[in-house]
């Protein structure tokens, strides 16, 4: 391994920067003060620049890379497909689309039977959103304050986080507090307490906003950029029956959490709910191809057998998306890719971050499952004051000093390898991850 | 050529129906009637299905296969790119996406410097929209009744068609009518009069809405899903005098107007226009992987040097998207393929189509340049009333037997091949549309 800190250049690093910072326009930043990491090749956990410098990914990019990078399968999957047919319309028939549809619906709860395929997250949120409304005729979709749910315009205002705030466009999204236990906004002093007072806060909400206007509640099953906020037990179940109680519908966003990430195919596999529509991106074929979607319960798509449904995009099922698709869901079907998952985060991550937590005062809370955790640093473990964005500069250089390509949000570090990384790779980033943390608490606490 | 009528059949395109019937969820659609045409390969101006049924490829599919299908230069890129990394996240600096950049900035207008890449048209002109607003600290965006976004919250609310009705959920969307000489909204008798009515109606929206709250004028640069309306001259002009007049920023949308499509690089080029942002997808890769973006003046990039841009999507700046980007730009020039379309136009398709209008009383009006031309139908040229469902489906069914691809849109039939489309194919294609119509005409008329 090339040590990440050497200062050997390469002409093809100076070249992407130099192009980069004159012409690329980069999402959620200003564009002043940035420097990125230029990254040229990957295999499996591993990444690295032109000049040899390798970094052990423990971001999954941005968590999306579930089979691991340049999975021999899938590449090869998208070169035939490439060499075949790159491109067709969504109106037509191809048979690589419908292998896809199946396989993703192979997945899916009970009950479901059709998939409409996206370019990402966000329009797979749009088009589940004008589902609903459709299928129900009401107009407004109640989703969480701590979630995304991407960048367009629905989408956005059903976001959450801040990123709302100044794309504030689209009419009718209404905003909930979702159970936090660490951060309770509930003066709740257990996780039964915490889904119990979500619960009834959401139904408070629904009942004020008038039910027969609510089109649907929207979920992340797990909110993951907004720190993995693994729903406590009951929160989903209890979310279903209000739900059904006032006739709304029910759409879980698996963007992230889905398709392995967990350590379940889908994180709604570890609760007791059956959504009414799903939507997912990212880990479906890990991002090796833009593709997103919506799978659909039969009642929702029987809606729109007569009626016409009014959406669509130029790149609905994209052929080479499509092989993608049926090559990473099949490769990880064979090679016990979620399996791997949810053993690593049981046998490594899991007691390591509980030991990491436990020596070092920095971490105030560790969180997750599978592949997908949060540790949320504090100045004070007293009053939980979160560490400032100085201190998560400094622990996002000194990883990548050390090799460790990490995910921060916040005063958070999420530990979110692909989902193929071995337990000694495992085992590595956390060493890593701790020697960081604990050099960074001895200086700053 | 296999014969398209032949009955012969193949298990795959068997297996394609039946599977894309059981699980795909299609675009603008009734799901209930479909039955798809299947599609399994293609080449040049040619695609087919896997028995062997082969179709002269007159609709570009959605108007994207700018280059032709399967360019051997594309697909290779492609494929090496698959080998070399297939995905990265957009807040690194990759190579291919900073040549990318250069490429699709070497035909932007005179000072524009920065590209904000999507996975497609829509997200794009979300993206541009949430830019405008920014950047002037105003709400409305103007655009045309005539014309098509994208299904995403904001672009489809800015889209004029019938597709906004049931997706109002946008706030902020103000529609005005464009110049369209055939159907004038204006009683005018000439161009020169339906240009200065449209302005002259344009800038009295502006002025009744209040200038002051108007962000931004979005227009295709030619209105294509709405029938190829090319803007009579001093249009664009007259509408950028408006737009400055006021402070507000004119988008124009060149998703499929753009790169080739009216044997110019972007359609603007043969206007007397210089816009603030200009947004792309389609044909800048053919769609040989999803792409789109938004095209940014120095201007409004530097709005954002120190402020937060709030938008972001994972697959910005895909790098399979931008080694096809890169591959198609420089297969094009290499090629002469833009100046290809413009003979082509004006060679085959402006005095074939010319000559069709001579004869065929069917055909009410033809408008176009390059490979990007509609053929408007009417059941009566005095009244102007258009065609039926019926009727246009007759043509469709007629030409498909033919062994032709159209592309069809309420009364019309856009011919909008492939701009790397021979004229002797160009010719082909033209004498089965004109016998297909000379048939239907003989027989409703
Ligand atoms: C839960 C969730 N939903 C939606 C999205 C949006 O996906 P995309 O960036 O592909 O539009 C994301 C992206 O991070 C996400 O995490
Ligand atoms: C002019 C124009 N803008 C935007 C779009 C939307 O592009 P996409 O389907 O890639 O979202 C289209 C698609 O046809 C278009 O023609």
């Amino acid at each position: 391994m090339t040590d990440p800190t050497s200062t050997t250049t390469h002409p093809d690093d100076d070249a992407a920067r130099r192009l980069d910072r004159a012409h690329v326009f980069h999402s959620w930043s200003a564009q002043g003060g940035l420097d990125p990491l230029v990254l040229a090749g990957g295999s499996g956990v591993h990444v690295w620049d032109h000049a040899g410098r390798r970094y052990l990914d423990f971001s999954s990019q941005l968590v999306n890379t579930n089979v691991g990078h340049q999975h021999p399968r899938v590449v090869a999957a998208i070169q035939e497909q490439a060499g075949r047919l790159a491109t067709v319309a969504p109106s037509t028939a191809a048979l690589v689309r419908g292998e896809a549809a199946e396989r993703v619906l192979a997945h899916a709860p009970a009950g479901f039977s059709k998939v409409f395929f996206t370019n990402g997250g966000a329009d797979a949120n749009e088009n589940a959103i004008r589902m609903a409304r459709l299928h129900t005729g009401r107009d407004k979709v109640v989703s969480h304050y701590r979630s995304y749910h991407g960048n367009t315009g629905a989408a956005v205002v059903a976001t959450g986080d801040w990123r709302r705030v100044p794309n504030e466009y689209a009419r009718g999204h209404v905003h909930v507090f979702g159970p936090y236990a660490y951060r309770s906004e509930f003066w709740s002093t257990s996780p039964e307490q915490e889904a119990e007072r979500a619960l009834h806060h959401l139904e408070r909400v629904v009942q004020s906003e008038g039910p027969a206007s609510v089109a649907a509640i929207l979920l992340e099953t797990i909110p993951g950029t907004a720190g993995v906020l693994v729903p406590p037990p009951g929160y989903l179940r209890g979310v279903r029956e209000i739900a059904d109680r006032y006739g709304i519908l029910l759409i879980l966003d698996e963007v992230m959490a889905g398709f392995g990430r967990t350590g379940h195919w889908l994180a709604l596999d570890a609760h007791d709910v059956v959504p009414d529509l799903v939507t997912f991106a990212k880990g479906v074929n890990s991002g090796y191809v833009p593709a997103g979607g919506v799978m659909m319960s039969e009642t929702v798509a029987r809606t729109f057998d007569v009626r016409v449904f009014p959406g669509g995009l130029t790149y609905s099922g994209h052929p080479l998306a499509m092989a993608a698709i049926v090559a990473t869901l099949d490769a990880m079907a064979d090679e016990g890719v979620v399996e791997n998952a949810a053993a690593v985060g049981r046998d490594v991550l899991g007691p390591g971050l509980a030991a990491l937590a436990a020596r070092n005062p920095l971490v105030g809370d560790v969180r997750g499952l599978g592949v997908f955790w949060a540790v949320e640093l504090v100045r004070d473990r007293a009053t939980r004051e979160p560490v400032d964005a100085a201190t998560m500069g400094r622990i996002k250089a000194g990883a990548l000093a050390r090799g460790l390509l990490p995910f921060t949000a916040d005063n958070r570090v999420h530990v979110v390898p692909p989902c193929v990384v071995t337990p000694a790779e495992a085992a590595t980033g956390l060493e890593i991850l701790g020697d960081v943390l604990d050099a960074v608490a001895a200086d700053v606490l």
